[in-house]
């Protein structure tokens, strides 16, 4: 039987309020076993940005990365959010280390071409490297990974979270049976968006074609469940959609075979 | 006999200038042997800080580090420098992983207690944790260093690269044969501080009082040769004294018993 592994990705507004990063810290801390974290951090990022008199653009939901943009994601989310992260799990007592995909070669991508947009220093995941990651947990280390790649060629590569979270766990699932929590603003998926309290406890994929044939889920919904499903079918056990405040539970959404 | 371990400190002015950066990582690249890179990265957080508006200020050559300049330095440190000289490694053949003394609870420190000046968020290291360093070297990955502790109360804390690299090389000592070497902006310890060509080869303790005794150290040289002395009090087998670009050859002083 595998060993159960955790992995948990907490957007940028999770991670940037003092309270809900300590509300996070603490769950994160209480959950057993193998585990790992991948974050974001963009908000903090616009703000640097802006603060610099850098503009922020966003295409398709996705941050345009010139040169400077660059530089400003490199500290947002591989030094600030990243290293405040790991030193309150420390405090916590979680022995976390935190990555980059460039640290130990562990995430490696390839700068999008440019197709109709150039994205700039955008970088989709090619390879994953389990085993160094394997190295970390099985020596008793926590990952924490920021949204950022590298592509072997002494780039770095602003790189979306989600995928990075998506791509990691299907590597891991390998060698461990992995469990993928993905963290957003609502208890879960919901049958009625108006009612917090409809949550949908498993999805499969037969439901899933039911619910977007019967608009039950629509919009924003049908990209995060579509990356779930293609974790499942990765070889990830199961994908937990939930609200950051709920991680220390086990309420939420299951996507699942 | 011990397995040998090279490390490296070198300053911000060198990892800041594109130029002297590649030649670094690629003379780094070719050291033999486990090796550890610990980098500053003073100039930037300056240029960054001045940017945003924060005044930089020095007492005693330390940075007064307030909560604004606690961000500004680990963004810079943390982020930035450390992981553009990660993903350089990377390109040049070392599987590089970068870290602060948060991550893996590498380097513990203590907040300095305020006697005439209040540092602010400046550590004094306490503990380093050379069984993760170990760890790491033992799974062929090279650690680079940023002068970034933390308190394992949840704070990072702005911490000196030389006493980083010096405490760091100590504590290792006690399983590698340590060499540690500084780079700054002479090839050495001159004997005519006018002629880069009048390298002192070798310091021994009884030399070093000579040359105090006799004005040929002085100034700004005695704090870093009684730290190189302290660090071979410490264990460490040698402390090279030389210029950045010279890492790659074996020129420069040598400090030892």
């Amino acid at each position: 039987m595998k060993t159960k592994l955790t992995i948990i990705k907490v957007g940028g507004k999770i991670v940037e309020t003092p309270e809900s990063l300590d509300r996070l810290i603490a769950d994160f801390a209480h959950i057993d076993g193998l585990k790992m974290l991948v974050h974001g951090g963009g908000r903090s990022a616009t703000k640097l940005a802006a603060q610099l008199g850098i503009e922020t653009q966003m295409v398709n939901g996705r941050r345009i990365t010139d040169d400077d943009m660059l530089s400003v994601v490199t500290m947002v989310y591989g030094g600030l959010v990243n290293k405040q992260i790991v030193a309150k799990l420390q405090a916590a007592g979680v022995d976390a280390i935190g990555l980059t995909g460039a640290d130990m070669n562990i995430v490696r991508s390839d700068r999008r071409p440019v197709v109709d947009v150039d994205y700039g220093w955008v970088g989709d995941v090619k390879e994953v490297d389990s085993k160094a990651l394997s190295t970390l947990l099985d020596n008793g280390y926590c990952p924490v990974i920021a949204p950022l790649t590298h592509d072997r060629k002494g780039n770095i590569l602003n790189t979306n979270a989600d995928t990075m979270a998506g791509s990691v766990a299907q590597a891991m699932a390998a060698a461990y049976d992995v469990t993928l929590v993905f963290c957003f603003e609502r208890p879960g998926v919901l049958a009625d968006e108006n009612d917090d309290a409809s949550v949908i406890p498993v999805i499969t994929p037969d439901l899933y074609e039911t619910l977007k044939s019967d608009g039950t889920v629509s919009g924003g919904m049908i990209p995060k469940l579509d990356n779930a499903f293609s974790c499942i079918r990765g070889g990830v056990s199961r994908v937990v959609i939930t609200r950051a405040d709920m991680v220390g539970s086990s309420d939420g959404t299951v996507i699942t075979e």
